[in-house]
């Protein structure tokens, strides 16, 4: 017997029918013996809808508000899908965010849990009833509707998964699992049968959109076992079908390299002849950040003559034009000599814990990319990434050069 | 200044122009310089959504985790319309039920609100913040949402305007105000000014769906004035441009008869040579009952001999085939002689509180209905109605005859 938390995506609940296999999966586990919550998030383009109605009322909103509106999908599938439980004959209850109650700050729009009493919810899944959450929701302080921001729903299951003592927090979703590259560009891709916290961090951040960010940093935080599981496929309840995201310990034999993302989503700007003071880095990103513009990977030249520099960093496509020009209205103030934008590159990031003990890997990475003639525009590294701009017309090639260069290929 | 509570039914918050258009009448209340409390039922047609969805996953359902689901509706546009209003520069807040808290009992799917606390919504109405009331929605005992049954948005409104002491409780729909008749069979129907609770009870029973029974009830009960207005003329802070509902003392120049209604969802069952002996009423009547067959009118003739009567009485016509079959299938039991169905008739009813003190007014209606050659099958008397029964093909006739005969016409 264990105590697990399954947790259901917006396309797994997309419509009556599919709520009805989420309870069917749900029946499989507490048929198994198992002591089962549920959280759900709205059906697939609900809250995308209720955000328009939003946008629609007005452009600026008060977000307490928001709160009130967006949180609306997640409660009606928690009804529904407790219906459909109990006329598969599982017990079943729907517990809205404020009835846990599952307290948060009161940052509306994207809200950070403080506080799950988890004793009552534990009590009635020891007598057998599951326990149906609306994801996505908290409550405030003040007792108003809070959001857990987009995606907030793993969120939701992490942290109900910490309060209730779970075994494993099953995120069910319309992929199978954590593969070692983009199993549709790379059609030699893995599926990963484990991957660490850590990995899964960087993965998500560079574009895997599995699971949410900070649902992985609550998982590490709290030592809640992750599994990563396709809702499309036949229900079954052995151990570990999908990609199970565990503390790094737990993983026994460890690769060097887990994977490799890439986002398309990046945009180059270099300033040459930068003054080479202190102070000229604030002045160039000041502005920048005042405008919310996100910058990524920075890189600065030695400056030989110890007077300019060349200076390069990465914004996303969609704040490319506003940053472009934000630094060409300040050019006198700023001193630089000539602004190059290049919007058509990708990132690229070899991710691996394994990098932290064994040298080398650096190395294999660029000797894979000269040996296809792809030049690196900018590298970036951290302690378990190696992050490399190229041109986006590489892409394709560089992520199976790489991925056979790190022995990541399946066999044929 | 004034405290006015005003409602918006579904079509009034349709889309988010609508809201827009709720938001802007409030506004001019406000600038008026009265304090004002908002009730939102959900965006036409998506409680019918949300309550086919639960259908749709179980023929038989949980009632708690169907208030769950349905109630979302008004969470939407609760948040929606205090988002409007903010844009307008009013000060505003959503409330949903166990926010207020709005206290009901546990009758799942039609509870009875018993308890709302308006203190806190009263002290902030009087620092300007218009509360905007999820409406339909409250909180059991067990603090699990509750539905107050379908038209519950008028009832909150009602009970908020006692809660708070609302000088006025304004219900916002797609009529203008309550008629004599149905303007659409009888063209010289008239616009009440005003009508008495007791008389819009009837009123509404009969199929006059302007406002929800319960509510109307409710408003009697602690003396909330209503007034009936349409959301879709131009905005007005006049004091009576719809219907006022109130007390029938402050109604000084009393109409003997107030309306005409009627309803074609009749059906009549006449049992012939029925034993006229004690329990039988009941044997005829109890198996209705069980199979939640409501029977409206009922006469039976007086049996001249003491040994058989007839006995003829009326369902809706949903239930018209269900009933003809029990009373079928117990003939031997029950006796009767013969079993005479009909579903071709219309009930037609004459309301007005100056029944009460004129006598004639009964006559008044055989008389014009016999003038027209129209047959009055049943007969049904309260003590400020009376009700006929008439062949369908002669409904607007009868109206159109009964509407001159006491006087109602407007000039033309």
């Amino acid at each position: 017997m264990a105590r697990i938390v399954m947790k259901f995506g917006g396309t797994s609940v997309a419509n009556v029918a599919r709520i009805k296999a989420v309870a069917e999966r749900v029946r499989a586990e507490v048929e198994a013996g198992n002591e089962v919550a549920v959280v759900v998030s709205a059906m697939a383009g609900v809250t995308n809808e209720f955000e328009g109605y939003v946008r629609e009322t007005a452009r600026l909103f008060d977000l307490r508000e928001y709160d009130v509106v967006v949180s609306a999908g997640e409660q009606v599938t928690s009804g529904l899908t407790a219906i459909a439980l109990q006329a598969q004959g599982v017990t079943a209850r729907s517990w809205l965010g404020w009835q846990v109650p599952i307290r948060t700050d009161d940052a509306h729009g994207s809200a950070r849990i403080e506080d799950i009493d988890g004793s009552e919810i534990v009590r009635r899944m020891g007598e057998g009833q599951v326990a149906v959450f609306a994801g996505f929701q908290g409550v405030d302080p003040q007792g108003r509707v809070t959001t857990l921001g987009r995606g907030g729903s793993d969120t939701s299951a992490v942290a109900i998964a910490a309060a209730v003592g779970a075994d494993r927090c099953d995120i069910y979703t319309d992929v199978d699992g954590i593969y070692t590259t983009d199993p549709r560009v790379v059609t030699r891709a893995q599926k990963l049968a484990m991957i660490s916290f850590e990995e899964m961090l960087e993965l998500a951040s560079q574009g895997a959109k599995v699971l949410q960010t900070r649902a992985v940093e609550m998982a590490m935080r709290h030592g809640v076992r992750v599994q990563v599981r396709s809702s499309f496929e036949a229900p079954t309840t052995e151990t570990t079908p999908g990609t199970l995201v565990v503390d790094e310990d737990e993983i026994v034999e460890q690769q060097i390299v887990s994977g490799i993302a890439y986002s398309r989503d990046e945009a180059k700007i270099t300033l040459t002849g930068v003054p080479d003071r202190p102070g000229v880095a604030a002045g160039i990103f000041g502005p920048l950040t005042e405008e919310h513009i996100n910058v990524d990977m920075i890189v600065q030249n030695v400056s030989p003559s110890g007077e300019a520099t060349d200076l390069t960093f990465t914004v996303r496509k969609g704040d490319f034009d506003r940053a472009v020009k934000l630094l060409q209205d300040r050019r006198e103030q700023l001193g630089y000599q000539e602004l190059r934008p290049d919007n058509n590159v990708c990132k690229i990031s070899v991710i691996g814990v394994g990098m932290r003990s064994h040298a080398g890997v650096a190395q294999t990475m660029f000797k894979a990319l000269s040996e296809r003639g792809i030049n690196i525009q900018v590298i970036s590294t951290s302690e378990i990434k190696i992050s490399v701009l190229v041109a986006e017309e590489y892409t394709e090639l560089a992520l199976r050069s790489l991925h056979t260069a790190y022995g990541l290929d399946a066999e044929t």
